[in-house]
């Protein structure tokens, strides 16, 4: 079962085997003694981090420290906006906003338009950033107000990020990116560029606010080795180091470990109507048995379901996802059923969003940095 | 006589053979046909061009074409700002704006302070970025309106450059950079990105005007490998080609091939006082003999002298570079008499650019793109 994996920020191949990973990272795990912190100066502790899909991290202690201080801090996560949000690229956003609310902060958020077009021979840089604007729907629709939300659209919000960008530049070189990111000799140089841009946004609270105000990162642990580089580089830049909280990747309903954008079959999107939905989940991997006399006798395995996994992540009822993990495991569930009662969550997640989205149409600029700056 | 030569946009090292250069770089001289099409539209020729210190190009019989038939077309250069500008900068500045005065095109002046900062371990961005607004001082100088001359301070007016900056990134690899530019391992990732931002200019008036709108790029020769990349992605982008019309470099008053911004007596500032003037010029070497009896024998050397190449560059009169010439190899002339003359010039040149470029102060942002952009 020890099969071989591989995850760069780019791809991920293979089953991931967490731990492994976050070892190879270097990262930390998740302890009890942050989420007590945590949940000290929140009040509570959220599900995606009780139930440990947030898994691993660095300095998590030292920002909540810094917290209890009394001095400033910010969030910071991204989005390659390349094609529509799929229900998965929802979860982290959730706890960004839970964490926005239950500190007061605020959050940068980046829409990496330039990175996608770098990278996707196919894409075009218009197409890239009309999905930045599509995407950034899905971010404002969780409730966020532009107080609180700072969008950044790469190619229409470089301003403010391009002298922090030159000076992150300035410290790395052809070697360090090649060995960090597996660049080639066929790498073109935008994308060989663009690490500056996403560390950039890690050290630009503190140029706005003209004080030390680190970052807390909550996103996917592939994306460890921007943040690792930015950390590495920060204090001899006179920035403070960002902090990052790691999440697992979410499953694909197919089962692989993480969705592809190249299969609209393998996530439900946001933009989904509920027949759509319906038959994505229908036709999802599951890890029953072959028939419903042997999941009966042997039960099924949840860890590897997909649709287990999205129990996990949408419903908030500790005791619901719980009874549905121990009645898949008996055999008391059958996967028809759990299908349905899955379906159900998603479809009215998706309803309430879909309302929202619509709302947020139009608003986008107004959460846009520049928009605030100018 | 024929020592090895070294030039690329950093370095310039030995004594150049200026056709043997033009020739590896696959320019074309500049030749009697081009020089008389250039004369129909302007109405003269330029001493600059009529002395060949204009001497190679690309495409500018194409560019003058296009002008004959009333179609739009800019004027492109831009400065590296790692200190005072000398007056040997000024020269193609000159040529730049004699071209926008009998053309009526406007000119794109980049600044790019990023650069520098990219290529000098010692320089602080914010210190590229005051020495691009003091050099911008110098520009306005020659006379230039808002309306005709846009400044492009790299890291200030980077907003419309980006997305072009990206299509342009996505052609080129590290393969070809490195080749280009001899970048090596440790070459920093700005560097590395920035000719993105050197070639996104010449198609920024395309964009900006929404039709095709081709540059002509007067600038010293050793510019051509960005301009040879800008040309060859042209097409492929959508934008018509760039036209190049090269200089050769100015020479320092130490009689280097061209000036080192490391060593401040090779060369006269803009911000020098008469004393220093007078000062650099005494101590000027010169193709002189070691004694004035031997120079009365058997004449001077003017064209490994940088005393009688000023005087070709800032003596509008043909008539008067041409006696001090044949005056110098016949032995007429004496260095400390011909010193005293181009002193008289470059003072009274100095004096009256001085007070220009004064009068310029806190007046570079009406200037800037994004000024008139926004
Ligand atoms: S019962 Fe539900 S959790 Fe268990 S294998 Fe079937 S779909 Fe997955
Ligand atoms: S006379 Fe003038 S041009 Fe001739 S060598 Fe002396 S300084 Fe140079």
């Amino acid at each position: 079962m020890d099969e071989e994996f591989v995850v760069t920020p780019w791809e991920v191949r293979g089953r991931v085997d967490y731990q492994k990973l976050m070892q190879q990272f270097g990262a930390r795990p998740l302890t009890q003694a942050e989420v007590s912190l945590l949940e000290k100066y929140a009040g509570e502790v959220h599900p995606l981090i009780r139930r440990g899909f947030f898994y691993a991290h660095r300095d998590l202690d030292a920002i909540l420290k810094w917290h209890g201080e009394g001095k400033p801090w910010a969030l910071y996560t991204g989005r390659g906006p390349s094609g529509p949000v799929h229900i998965g690229h929802m979860v982290p956003w959730i706890l960004l906003k839970w964490l926005s609310d239950k500190f007061g902060v605020e959050v940068y958020f980046q829409m990496t338009d330039d990175e996608k077009f770098y990278d996707d021979p196919e894409m075009r840089l218009e197409e890239a950033t009309k999905w930045a604007y599509e995407n950034a729907l899905d971010v404002i629709a969780l409730g966020f107000t532009p107080d609180k939300l700072h969008l950044i659209i790469d190619t229409k919000d470089i301003k403010p990020l391009y002298p922090i960008a030159a000076k992150v530049a300035k410290k790395l070189t052809w070697n360090t990116v090649k060995a960090t990111f597996g660049f080639t000799d066929s790498t073109n140089i935008g994308l060989i560029f663009y690490p500056s841009l996403q560390i950039a946004v890690a050290f630009l609270p503190t140029e706005l606010h003209g004080r030390p105000t680190p970052v807390l990162i909550p996103c996917a642990i592939d994306q460890d080795p921007y943040f690792r580089l930015a950390r590495d580089i920060a204090e001899s830049l006179g920035y403070p180091k960002p902090a990052t909280l790691y999440s697992k990747f979410i499953m694909a309903l197919t089962g692989e470990s993480k969705m592809s954008a190249s299969n609209p079959n393998s996530a439900i999107y946001t933009i989904d109507d509920e027949k759509t939905i319906r038959r994505k989940i229908a036709n999802a991997y599951t890890g029953g048995r072959p028939t419903a006399e042997e999941q009966r006798r042997l039960g099924g395995n949840p860890d590897v379901c997909p649709v287990y996994h999205y129990h996990m992540l949408f419903d908030p009822d500790d005791a619901s996802v719980e009874k549905i993990y121990h009645s898949c495991k008996s055999g008391a569930l059958l996967c028809g059923e759990c299908k349905q009662m899955l379906y159900e969550k998603i479809r009215k997640f998706v309803k309430q969003h879909q309302e929202a989205r619509e709302k947020a149409r139009d608003k986008v600029d107004a959460y846009r940095l520049s928009s605030k700056l100018s």
